[in-house]
């Protein structure tokens, strides 16, 4: 059995409580507050820095050059392909460049990224897919559910952004990362299999704080010093 | 100036941010619900494990073999001396070994373990030094600060903790990680300066949010199918 | 003073070293004979796929955005670029792709990549680029020398590599290589620019086993079974 | 089929060859210059250090509690047991603290532990004990073998180094390390048991290049400025 068809029983109740989301929910009927997108434009691009690292992580462990060349390209991708439309994209809604940079981690976007890096150092590279793995299956799932919504891709707001997701480009990404990950899994071991599970479902963990986190448009809690 | 100096006024109202939270001030007057208390028994144990392997990378980065061995020593003292004297504790609050072997990191306990180890793995043994800081330091100055209010080292629940924290060794052991810490910043650039003190403070953050997920009790918020 | 500034006195014989050794001067004057260069060939393929792992971890390890940039160009550079002009240029040689897959890294080359990698993870991004460091500012004034003495650009076997190394792109590269360097050491205490400068010193002794290797046609000393 | 069966056709043949070298067999028959000796004697010190860092790497990478302290028990084992008895066995030969302090690692050394430090950090834990293992399993073979020399136990010069390696606590030191390297390899598919073994042989040749460094008490070859 490939590795997401052996994990898939555990990760679909995740997903499906991403489209049961107060925020994902208001994508798709468009009544989400543009507030809070804001919150998950700026947060977003912090953390699209830190994923970047795991494909420079991905590169650096590859066991062939082949898988070097998938993740540098992955590297790529992210770094100057997809960080730019983020760009162009925060700018058609209000935000600079400058509040981007700006922008520091909140708690929950830093936990999260936080564990991805450190599950990728700590292990070959077949943690490294596992850490990456969540996010882009995740937002395909999400993207192609809100876009059966009727008018959700026509949506003002939001349209454009379950366009992307939904989108050939963004469906081709997650199935080359669906596809590396069957292959780095492959023959290995049912407790190395666990390991790897226990990672996917970690970071589907930290993908439903992260929409919670923008819901609440939450940085830290309240309470610590100089930061609130 | 010494790092720790320079540091100094930022942290103040961090350390006194966890004497004003109701978990410690309950330590400290006895009126801390023993249930909150074994939570943070059993978040702690699971913390020790991680924080070992922070001296493991601190032996590893280590620039000099003294430096190695004052890790190794370090690790040797939390492996093998600190979780021993958990595990004894522990007992004593009626939990077992097998229920610290079955406990799951909270979300913000794998936040705080995973934001210290990719920080740690990122940069050189000063990066390691400064993930270390804030908990040595921090329980130290709790331990002394409860330590000071009358009746509070005589506490039948929670007169032992403080015993431990404002004693003789663990102030010793703070001291040499302070000192380590001052040594290893030593004629730093001001912008590396810069980057160790974001390392503690945040660390100093998750501190904070350790305290409050003891006083919740929490694991992991509700929502997230498989998990509450 | 720069940091390429305080080294080039400790450098600068290294560089001179390798312009005395016979391979080098055998380029220079047209004499070295094929099968020595086709060794070099083989070797700097597989030495180029490591190469580009120091890129992934200096991406990693970067410390801020601009620098995660700079790195992932290089990467990008020596992966997709560097190495399929590698490749072509091979096979005007004779020697096929899948005589390049085939290479095994000498000891000599598996020293040098090792000693690279290992010191790359063993310290910030400071170590990434002072382990980067000799390998190109070396070829450039290589190239540069060689290209000085009559005649050696239009050498029919040799010529072509002296234009590249000596030409605008590869002395640009090395240019950015030598000023990143120098911003990474800005502000550092002796003692930490002593660290870098050992780095930089070990990778040039490696690169003089290399030319040495290479003239030998040398791949694991006799003796060892299993590999000769 | 336990990892140390599958790799045992393969390694014997190099175990043997470092009993035919004349450094091994020097120590054998009591004939080895004492000058050679001490080569071994400084270059070890310096190799244990590195040697150490890999039980550190190995205790950060551990996948249990319980094979985080078997690694932590080795670094301090290497670290403060088997390094002192180093010392003291050097003033023996007349070499101080000060010598072992000063010496610098030969190019060999520095390749073969490089290496060892690249591929630990490469990988999972998997690499860590791969890369251990050929100098604690070679060591113990080479110990046992010249044991069984009439008369080499009682040499004068070298009897007490066989006795060490051929005794009861380096036998079991070598016995843990192959039961745990076994254990990790467990249920492993064949292309990850096919780089573990090629970790093993690596450091398998880089052992044979170590003992013929000392043979020939080299450190970096002639023609180096700044070394010879």
């Amino acid at each position: 059995m490939q590795f997401t068809d052996r994990i898939w029983p555990k990760v679909k109740p995740l997903w499906e409580s991403y489209l049961a989301h107060p925020f994902v929910k208001g994508m798709g009927d468009g009544s989400l507050p543009i507030e809070k997108f804001k919150h998950w434009l700026t947060q977003d691009y912090v953390y699209l820095v830190e994923y970047a690292r795991l494909f420079a992580i991905g590169t650096e462990k590859a066991t062939s050059l082949e898988m070097m060349q998938a993740y540098a390209k992955g590297l790529d991708g992210v770094l100057f392909v997809e960080m730019n439309l983020h760009r162009e994209y925060c700018a058609s809604f209000g935000l600079s460049e400058a509040d981007l940079l700006a922008t520091q981690p909140s708690a929950v976007n830093l936990a999260y990224t936080s564990y991805m890096l450190s599950q990728a150092q700590a292990g070959g590279v077949e943690n490294v897919s596992a850490a990456l793995l969540a996010c882009s299956w995740s937002y395909s799932y999400i993207g192609r559910a809100l876009a059966a919504i009727p008018g959700a891709l026509e949506g003002d707001k939001y349209g454009s952004w379950i366009q992307m997701y939904a989108g050939d480009d963004f469906t081709q990404l997650n199935d080359d990362a669906m596809a590396l990950m069957n292959r780095i899994a492959e023959g290995k071991a049912d407790y190395e299999l666990d390991q790897l599970e226990d990672i996917v479902l970690k970071t589907g963990y930290f993908e439903y704080l992260f929409w919670d986190m923008c819901w609440n448009q939450s940085t830290w809690p309240v309470g610590i010093p100089g930061l609130n």
